[in-house]
Protein backbone atom coordinates (compact mmCIF):
# COMPACT_ATOMS: atom_id res chain seq x y z
CA UNK A 1 0.00 0.00 0.00
CA UNK A 2 1.40 3.44 -0.67
CA UNK A 3 0.46 5.52 1.81
CA UNK A 4 2.60 8.13 -0.08
CA UNK A 5 1.28 8.37 -3.04
CA UNK A 6 -0.26 11.92 -2.69
CA UNK A 7 3.10 13.23 -2.37
CA UNK A 8 3.81 13.30 -6.03
CA UNK A 9 0.64 15.09 -7.76
CA UNK A 10 1.00 17.04 -10.41
CA UNK A 11 -0.61 19.94 -11.91
CA UNK A 12 -1.61 19.63 -15.19
CA UNK A 13 -0.05 22.09 -17.66
CA UNK A 14 -3.26 23.86 -18.09
CA UNK A 15 -3.19 23.56 -14.08
CA UNK A 16 -0.22 25.85 -13.61
CA UNK A 17 -0.54 28.99 -12.52
CA UNK A 18 1.64 31.92 -13.40
CA UNK A 19 1.34 33.31 -9.52
CA UNK A 20 2.44 29.67 -8.03
CA UNK A 21 5.65 29.70 -10.55
CA UNK A 22 6.67 32.92 -9.53
CA UNK A 23 6.65 32.61 -5.61
CA UNK A 24 8.02 28.83 -6.38
CA UNK A 25 11.12 30.81 -8.18
CA UNK A 26 11.58 33.71 -5.77
CA UNK A 27 13.41 31.73 -3.22
CA UNK A 28 16.78 31.70 -3.57
CA UNK A 29 17.41 27.73 -2.68
CA UNK A 30 14.62 26.40 -5.07
CA UNK A 31 15.83 29.50 -7.73
CA UNK A 32 19.17 27.40 -6.85
CA UNK A 33 17.84 23.79 -7.90
CA UNK A 34 15.97 24.28 -10.32
CA UNK A 35 19.16 25.89 -12.17
CA UNK A 36 21.19 23.01 -11.36
CA UNK A 37 18.29 20.34 -12.82
CA UNK A 38 18.20 22.63 -15.76
CA UNK A 39 21.68 22.52 -16.22
CA UNK A 40 22.19 18.72 -15.66
CA UNK A 41 19.14 18.28 -17.72
CA UNK A 42 18.18 14.62 -17.67
CA UNK A 43 16.52 13.38 -14.16
CA UNK A 44 18.48 13.91 -11.33
CA UNK A 45 17.96 12.24 -7.63
CA UNK A 46 16.75 15.48 -5.95
CA UNK A 47 19.59 14.57 -2.13
CA UNK A 48 22.28 14.96 -4.95
CA UNK A 49 22.09 18.74 -5.12
CA UNK A 50 23.95 20.32 -2.57
CA UNK A 51 21.68 22.72 -0.25
CA UNK A 52 22.80 24.34 2.95
CA UNK A 53 19.24 23.15 4.50
CA UNK A 54 18.28 20.51 6.14
CA UNK A 55 16.85 17.64 4.65
CA UNK A 56 13.25 18.55 5.71
CA UNK A 57 13.15 21.95 4.69
CA UNK A 58 14.74 20.54 1.13
CA UNK A 59 11.31 18.18 0.63
CA UNK A 60 9.30 21.35 1.84
CA UNK A 61 11.45 23.06 -1.37
CA UNK A 62 10.80 20.24 -3.65
CA UNK A 63 7.06 20.16 -2.85
CA UNK A 64 6.66 24.00 -3.76
CA UNK A 65 8.80 23.20 -6.90
CA UNK A 66 6.67 20.07 -7.79
CA UNK A 67 2.92 21.54 -6.84
CA UNK A 68 3.68 24.75 -8.39
CA UNK A 69 4.41 22.70 -11.75
CA UNK A 70 7.99 23.76 -11.47
CA UNK A 71 9.29 20.21 -11.70
CA UNK A 72 8.63 16.56 -12.10
CA UNK A 73 8.84 14.11 -9.65
CA UNK A 74 9.40 10.72 -9.80
CA UNK A 75 9.94 7.54 -7.42
CA UNK A 76 13.29 5.63 -7.99
CA UNK A 77 13.65 3.14 -5.23
CA UNK A 78 14.09 4.93 -2.01
CA UNK A 79 15.14 8.39 -4.66
CA UNK A 80 13.23 10.96 -6.02
CA UNK A 81 14.35 11.88 -9.48
CA UNK A 82 13.07 15.36 -10.42
CA UNK A 83 13.17 16.89 -13.98
CA UNK A 84 12.46 20.78 -14.78
CA UNK A 85 9.10 20.86 -16.64
CA UNK A 86 10.58 22.95 -19.22
CA UNK A 87 8.28 21.44 -22.38
CA UNK A 88 5.18 22.15 -19.87
CA UNK A 89 6.48 25.89 -19.05
CA UNK A 90 7.94 27.04 -22.44
CA UNK A 91 4.52 25.77 -23.94
CA UNK A 92 2.59 27.96 -20.94
CA UNK A 93 4.37 30.92 -20.54
CA UNK A 94 7.26 31.01 -23.74
CA UNK A 95 10.51 32.89 -22.61
CA UNK A 96 9.50 32.87 -19.16
CA UNK A 97 11.98 30.10 -17.67
CA UNK A 98 14.73 30.95 -19.51
CA UNK A 99 14.39 34.55 -18.62
CA UNK A 100 14.38 33.63 -14.77
CA UNK A 101 17.11 31.06 -15.33
CA UNK A 102 19.48 32.98 -16.72
CA UNK A 103 19.34 35.72 -14.53
CA UNK A 104 21.61 37.44 -12.46
CA UNK A 105 20.41 36.85 -9.07
CA UNK B 1 10.25 69.00 6.46
CA UNK B 2 9.56 65.93 4.47
CA UNK B 3 9.26 62.65 7.17
CA UNK B 4 7.96 60.36 4.43
CA UNK B 5 11.25 60.95 2.13
CA UNK B 6 11.91 57.16 3.38
CA UNK B 7 9.08 55.72 1.21
CA UNK B 8 9.93 56.58 -2.15
CA UNK B 9 13.32 54.86 -2.09
CA UNK B 10 13.86 53.01 -5.43
CA UNK B 11 16.09 50.37 -6.07
CA UNK B 12 19.16 51.26 -8.48
CA UNK B 13 19.10 48.84 -11.68
CA UNK B 14 22.24 46.97 -10.87
CA UNK B 15 20.85 46.57 -7.26
CA UNK B 16 17.27 45.21 -8.34
CA UNK B 17 17.19 41.24 -7.48
CA UNK B 18 15.38 38.69 -9.02
CA UNK B 19 14.12 36.79 -6.00
CA UNK B 20 12.48 40.14 -5.45
CA UNK B 21 11.43 40.80 -8.42
CA UNK B 22 9.41 37.33 -8.70
CA UNK B 23 7.96 37.63 -5.05
CA UNK B 24 6.63 40.74 -6.11
CA UNK B 25 5.07 39.62 -8.61
CA UNK B 26 3.58 36.70 -7.67
CA UNK B 27 0.89 37.94 -5.95
CA UNK B 28 -2.31 38.45 -8.19
CA UNK B 29 -3.32 41.72 -6.93
CA UNK B 30 0.11 42.80 -7.33
CA UNK B 31 0.55 41.21 -10.95
CA UNK B 32 -2.70 43.03 -11.68
CA UNK B 33 -1.73 46.42 -10.06
CA UNK B 34 1.46 46.13 -12.90
CA UNK B 35 -0.39 44.89 -16.09
CA UNK B 36 -3.14 48.22 -15.28
CA UNK B 37 0.28 50.12 -14.97
CA UNK B 38 1.89 48.04 -18.21
CA UNK B 39 -1.29 48.31 -20.13
CA UNK B 40 -1.53 52.19 -19.63
CA UNK B 41 1.89 53.01 -19.93
CA UNK B 42 2.53 56.42 -18.66
CA UNK B 43 2.40 57.42 -14.74
CA UNK B 44 -1.09 57.01 -13.50
CA UNK B 45 -2.37 57.64 -9.85
CA UNK B 46 -1.96 54.47 -8.02
CA UNK B 47 -5.09 55.13 -6.70
CA UNK B 48 -7.05 55.35 -9.22
CA UNK B 49 -6.87 51.65 -10.15
CA UNK B 50 -9.40 49.06 -8.99
CA UNK B 51 -8.50 46.71 -6.25
CA UNK B 52 -10.76 45.15 -3.92
CA UNK B 53 -8.32 45.56 -1.31
CA UNK B 54 -8.17 47.94 1.44
CA UNK B 55 -6.15 51.39 1.25
CA UNK B 56 -3.82 49.62 3.30
CA UNK B 57 -3.08 46.63 2.03
CA UNK B 58 -2.95 48.52 -1.54
CA UNK B 59 -0.19 50.94 0.10
CA UNK B 60 1.80 47.64 0.99
CA UNK B 61 1.20 46.37 -2.11
CA UNK B 62 2.95 49.20 -3.88
CA UNK B 63 5.43 49.28 -1.15
CA UNK B 64 6.69 45.93 -2.33
CA UNK B 65 6.85 46.37 -5.72
CA UNK B 66 8.85 49.46 -5.40
CA UNK B 67 11.21 48.45 -3.46
CA UNK B 68 11.49 45.04 -5.32
CA UNK B 69 12.10 47.83 -8.62
CA UNK B 70 9.03 46.84 -10.84
CA UNK B 71 7.42 50.24 -10.53
CA UNK B 72 8.76 53.80 -9.73
CA UNK B 73 6.71 55.83 -7.39
CA UNK B 74 6.46 59.93 -7.48
CA UNK B 75 4.74 62.25 -5.39
CA UNK B 76 2.39 64.82 -7.29
CA UNK B 77 0.39 66.47 -5.09
CA UNK B 78 -1.30 64.42 -2.17
CA UNK B 79 -0.94 61.66 -5.41
CA UNK B 80 1.15 59.08 -5.68
CA UNK B 81 1.76 58.42 -9.81
CA UNK B 82 3.57 55.12 -10.40
CA UNK B 83 5.20 53.61 -13.50
CA UNK B 84 6.40 50.09 -14.65
CA UNK B 85 10.58 50.27 -14.83
CA UNK B 86 9.99 48.38 -18.16
CA UNK B 87 13.52 49.69 -18.91
CA UNK B 88 15.31 48.70 -16.19
CA UNK B 89 14.01 45.17 -15.94
CA UNK B 90 14.21 44.64 -19.54
CA UNK B 91 17.82 45.21 -19.13
CA UNK B 92 18.35 43.58 -16.43
CA UNK B 93 16.38 40.77 -17.11
CA UNK B 94 15.36 40.49 -21.38
CA UNK B 95 12.09 38.90 -21.32
CA UNK B 96 11.47 38.38 -18.28
CA UNK B 97 8.45 41.17 -17.44
CA UNK B 98 6.83 40.35 -21.31
CA UNK B 99 6.64 37.06 -20.11
CA UNK B 100 4.77 37.45 -17.77
CA UNK B 101 2.77 40.38 -18.09
CA UNK B 102 1.28 38.28 -21.20
CA UNK B 103 1.12 35.26 -18.94
CA UNK B 104 -2.70 34.17 -18.79
CA UNK B 105 -3.24 34.15 -14.70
Amino acid sequence: MDTMSDELVHPERDEIRIEAVLHALADPVRLHLVREMDRIGVGVACGAIELPVTKSTRTHHLRTLREAGVIRMRKEGTSRIGTVRRDDLDARYPGLLSAILSAES
